[in-house]
């Protein structure tokens, strides 16, 4: 109970604690706190929490040097949910149609490799991380940076929803607690101390991921960055960490290979003689549908089909009317 | 002598000779091969041949295991160029708009800052190279897979003019040696040799580029990789180097680091208000004038103008009407 009641007071009075104070006020507040009573309300919300004493605690957290006073939880997982092995994905919240794409790809095949994908719920890079692992079926954790209860960003309140029903959205923060830009950083640790592994999509050259990749780091955790053009201000921090000595994460399998698990099974898609000849045009730079018509010799309509096709078999990702093959060709 | 005589008699027997062969047909040759003659007919045509005997035979070329008999000559300068301070930068043939672009920027830059540029004087990587040396008035030298009196490839032949100019074109090869695919290997090593570090800007998996990076690494020498997307097969040759442990090359500092040299200053452009605002819409994606007109309010002649601006300003590069900034803002 004593996690508990340092978590709420925490909440009660807006400061970040990962120590019992030596306050007379936390002596008092801790005397007329009735444990039992909030967690029934927390349990009438179908809130949870699983405090940093309780056997179930992720030791991966408990090892951090601040490890939170605990975890409230959201979502219908097990708290073992949090031991299991889990890779951090997390980038640029205004990121590329690249980074968009390649975070969707990540969270897909390292979720189908069974991997728990851990991010932050943000706009861009980690939301579409939490829906590549939803995609595949497989498990993912949100970390907020305020009270469980507030879906925020407001605009990802249903991909919270769609995380709670197969994972959990988790906090340190008591459910009530606004978001404020000094938690995140905080966040962050959470988020990279849940994990065996980091990887950073896309960040700009000061980012909020960088400050995750450095909270990795400290912990003795692997930090990925995925490559990207040095030309694209998205890049510039990611290319950064791998002149500081990051690992290059060129696909899916490097991730897994850290982990000893065998790569998923490719899906066998078989691809029509159109979707194909497609698809090996996009092999080395994205393309409008007009550049593709005319180096496949295409008609409009045969195109289509075949970008339809091949969005399907998650080969190929489309966004401000340029497509792009989400994977080299074999 | 020796070293002309076994240089031209590995031409006219077609084999690939880096020491004399314990042969009664190459002692024959040797007692009757005309040394000045040779040299003499050489002079006429403004060829010369510096053998690795000669004391201005470059030392970092004397210092890999199998150096060349020597090097053929053509163009304006001295041999001393080959000795100065010196970059590779190689890279695929059929390479991608980023590719060449980096290429054309690294050359310039590289030179702008007093480095000799070695390449191929292959299409793609290696041209862009040349040229962006060239624009920056500085000094390339191009190493040919044949005699240097052939213009390889043919679409090249202007460009290697240029070249001779104010650099030089060379080749282990005798003049009328004809280009074939097993020189490429062997001209390489002559590539990765003369520089103190080799830059590879885009390579497929399996690539003429990465035979140039092991050479250099074998011999010792630094080897960069340019990040590329995941998602290119252009780009998964260099970021296969990058895991294996190559430095990721983010910018031309990054090389003169290297070499100890301090960047040239910045050309002190003052954008226009147009200009300005289309390179912020080009920090992070490359866009085509439709979009670019989208994002930043301008009809189509301002944007027109402002690109032109750009281009003049070596700030943004066009390919395929696609338009890219080619550093990041700072």
């Amino acid at each position: 109970m004593n996690d508990l009641a340092l978590a709420v007071f925490a909440a009660e009075t807006g400061t970040h604690l990962v120590e019992e104070p030596r306050e007379r006020r936390f002596e008092r507040f801790r005397r007329a706190f009735d444990g039992d009573r909030y967690l029934a309300a927390l349990g009438a919300r179908e809130l949870r929490f699983l405090g940093r004493s309780a056997p179930d605690f992720p030791s991966r957290l408990r090892e951090l040097h601040d490890p939170p006073p605990g975890l409230f939880l959201r979502g219908a997982e097990e708290p073992e949910l949090l031991s299991r092995h889990a890779v951090s994905i997390v980038g640029a919240r205004a990121c590329s149609s690249y980074g968009a794409q390649v975070a969707r790809l990540l969270g897909r095949e390292l979720a189908a490799a069974g991997l728990v994908v851990v991010s932050g719920l943000a706009r861009g890079v980690d939301g579409e991380a939490h829906r590549g692992a939803l995609e595949a079926g497989g498990a993912t954790v949100a970390v907020l940076g305020c009270g469980v209860d507030r879906d925020y960003p407001a605009g990802h309140a249903q991909l919270a929803r769609r995380i709670c029903e197969t994972g959990l959205v988790v906090s340190e923060y008591a459910p009530g607690v606004e978001p404020a830009p000094w938690r995140f950083p905080a966040r962050n640790r959470i988020i990279a101390g849940l994990a065996a592994a980091t990887v950073i999509v896309e960040a700009r050259e000061r980012s909020g991921a960088l400050i995750t990749a450095d909270f990795a780091l400290e912990a003795g955790r692997e930090v990925f960055a995925v490559p990207g053009e040095i030309t694209s201000a998205l890049s510039v921090g990611t290319n950064a960490l791998l002149r500081l000595g990051a690992t290059p994460l060129t696909c899916a399998e490097d991730v897994l290979e850290h982990f000893g698990i065998a790569p998923a099974p490719a899906s066998a898609v078989e691809l029509g003689e159109h979707a194909a000849a497609v698809l090996a045009a996009l092999a080395e730079e994205p393309a409008g549908a007009d550049e593709l018509g005319r180096q496949t010799g295409l008609d409009a309509a045969a195109l289509a089909t075949a970008l339809a096709e091949l969005e399907l078999a998650g080969a190929v990702a489309e966004a401000d009317g340029l497509y792009r093959g989400v994977r080299p060709p074999e």
